[in-house]
């Protein structure tokens, strides 16, 4: 396996994007990325395109081929990959597969999501395509009443409080104040969350991610060829992709996620590092518990402690581990398609120094993207060539 | 690259399955496939899915982890793939560079589709997903009518008539009837094909392949695996997979679908063979008139020849090249994402010699899959390992 860089990065700002449709979105944040990393197009190998609810929201398939043809690109291997909310995180690992096995030098990795425009009402009903609809489906489950039952599991096992969780939500909103991309950075306190509308008992508001518009993208080309870079390449140190149960009733716990705590440690033997190693991490904050949750599962924050640490600053920037500086999914917004390539975007930008909400000497960095009730996750961990 | 053989395969039947969920389907098929292997589940490491509209016509995505999950499969990457029509082929062949590029030695490629529950008007709308809808999609532009459009300008450029053209479809009808797979095999008469209700003019019903449930799979497997294997393996001698225009404003001519004709140049490249070396092919005969672009395309015929060749009978089992001995789409049916995993399984029942309705001698088959109007298309070549 050759090693393999992120060379170029775009994104479109997350937000509505009503008058744009999804291929021009992709392709633009795909054109930036390109740009960004120097490479002529020509010498694109394969694009891989994440995408979850396309079909259902705006009839539109074939995105991979139709993103391709947008960009101007060679008769290459087009290939949309799907697995719900990690859809973008997997389309990263296959692109960098394709260079790391040789396939090609050059590939694309982008995602985008159109679903503003659909309205609340049919963005859930699409939403719960990630559902094993036979099982959680029928029981009437949606993900804001999945992350309830997760919340109240965590509050029943560790004490976890509205106190502590709205800690993560009032640093992911004023994260994303910073992050000109972000939908719905707020500079809020914790009265204003505490009485924000009940959404699905323990979840408000503030604690649900907004349904947005974007695209973005990745340039990956194998290390031998950073000879064309205009960009300092970030080296790819791991990727790593796994499955988890579909349905709430096949986890053993409610207060984990299986497939992120297998991809991490996955991750880590990689990349030959460990959690004590990550300067800052964008991890899938869904929901404000999912963040918790994660962190958790990570190995970031000891098991339990996700809010506590929250609440006790440790997660902020310039703390003991900083998690979603770019504000997450809660601030800056989640285009499903796009999410898991916007995580790297930011990462991207830590560990080249041109954050805008940036950790100091930020060299190592992961990325965690989690699909449906855990069914896919992908967790990515991306460091600067000279650390 | 590592050798990679196809170890074991399976398959529902092609036809309505009103009670069976989708996920079940395609897990009867994987189970099917890997009992046929005699490889323990254990081994697999990794897992493609393909599916083409399951989100629209049964609002369930997420699919191959439910399918890896029913299997009882590890915790291992399980990716869904789409592109149209193409889907199952970029699946086979992502699984087999999944085992070609040393990610494991053991993968498993499915697909399936349900569609016929949804009814003939959600079916066209859910197939028009494979449009560009913003051009050809506006132009109220359905498939009937592109590939009406498209034997027009083969009957203009060649002379093609009714006649030859109800010669593919006698043939695949009659071919589906030997098979216990296919939906809608029959023997009929040219009087019958040209009697039947006009769908599109020139287009009659005949000339359309069926709405279908199914799913099919293969096992494949590293070659230097082979000591574990119950059944001769079949090595995949060349997989490509290419892109070609959304639309049909983007096609330089009509004629000729331009992902086809890349795809098997590179299939014979990658295979150091010529057309003139393959025993028999399963190409994606949607419409009557797609075998016969499809075969010129894929230099099994001369160009412009394609009709005449199969009124001449020398695609029949038994003829020059022998084309779609499993049916193809017109008599077995198209449950989309199936449809290119179901073209290998026919190959391989014909390289093993076990194959209703026998090609003689059969040691080197060829598949074809075909996505939109010529957005994506896959080519395998496969070979019997003493050919």
């Amino acid at each position: 396996m050759r090693q393999v860089l992120v060379a170029g990065i775009g994104s479109t700002s997350f937000r509505r994007h009503d008058t744009v449709p999804i291929e021009t979105l992709a392709a633009r944040a795909a054109d930036a990325a390109i740009r960004d990393s120097g490479l002529d197009r020509s010498q694109v190998g394969a694009l891989y395109f994440g995408n979850f609810v396309s079909g259902p929201l705006t009839g539109q398939e074939v995105l991979a081929g139709m993103v391709a043809d947008e960009l101007g690109l060679p008769q290459i291997p087009c290939t949309k990959v799907e697995g719900a909310c990690a859809s973008g995180g997997i389309a990263f690992r296959h692109a960098m597969l394709a260079v790391a096995t040789g396939q090609c030098d050059v590939a694309i990795a982008a995602g985008a999501e159109k679903m503003a425009h659909a309205g609340t009402a049919a963005v859930t009903s699409a939403l719960n395509c990630a559902m094993d609809n036979l099982s959680d489906g029928k029981s009437g489950l949606t993900f804001p009443g999945f992350f309830g039952l997760v919340w109240n599991a965590h509050a029943a096992l560790y004490g976890t409080n509205r106190e502590q969780v709205s800690a993560v939500v009032r640093k992911n909103k004023a994260n994303g104040l910073l992050n000109p991309l972000a939908q719905m950075g707020a500079a809020l306190d914790d009265a204003t969350i505490a009485g924000s509308a009940q959404i699905c008992d323990p979840l408000q508001l503030f604690d649900c991610c907004p349904i947005s518009d974007g695209a973005a993208a990745a340039v990956l080309v194998a290390a031998d060829r950073i000879g064309d870079l205009t960009r300092p390449g970030i080296a790819i140190a791991a990727s790593a992709q796994t499955r988890g149960t579909p349905r709430v009733s096949g986890m053993s716990e409610l207060t984990s996620f299986r497939a992120t705590v297998d991809a991490a440690r996955i991750a880590y033997e990689q990349a030959g590092l460990s959690p004590a190693d990550i300067d800052l991490c964008e991890l899938h904050d869904c929901f404000s518990i999912a963040e918790v949750i994660d962190s958790e599962d990570l190995g970031l924050v000891p098991r339990g402690k996700g809010a506590v640490w929250a609440a006790e600053g440790r997660t902020l920037v310039g703390g003991q581990i900083p998690i979603n500086p770019g504000g997450g999914l809660l601030a800056k917004g989640h285009p499903v398609g796009a999410t898991g390539l916007g995580q790297v975007y930011e990462v991207v930008k830590q560990l080249r120094g041109e954050h805008p909400n940036q950790v100091a000497d930020a060299a190592i960095g992961m990325t965690h993207n989690l699909g449906g009730a855990g069914v896919a996750c992908t967790v990515n961990i991306l460091r600067r060539l000279d650390a």
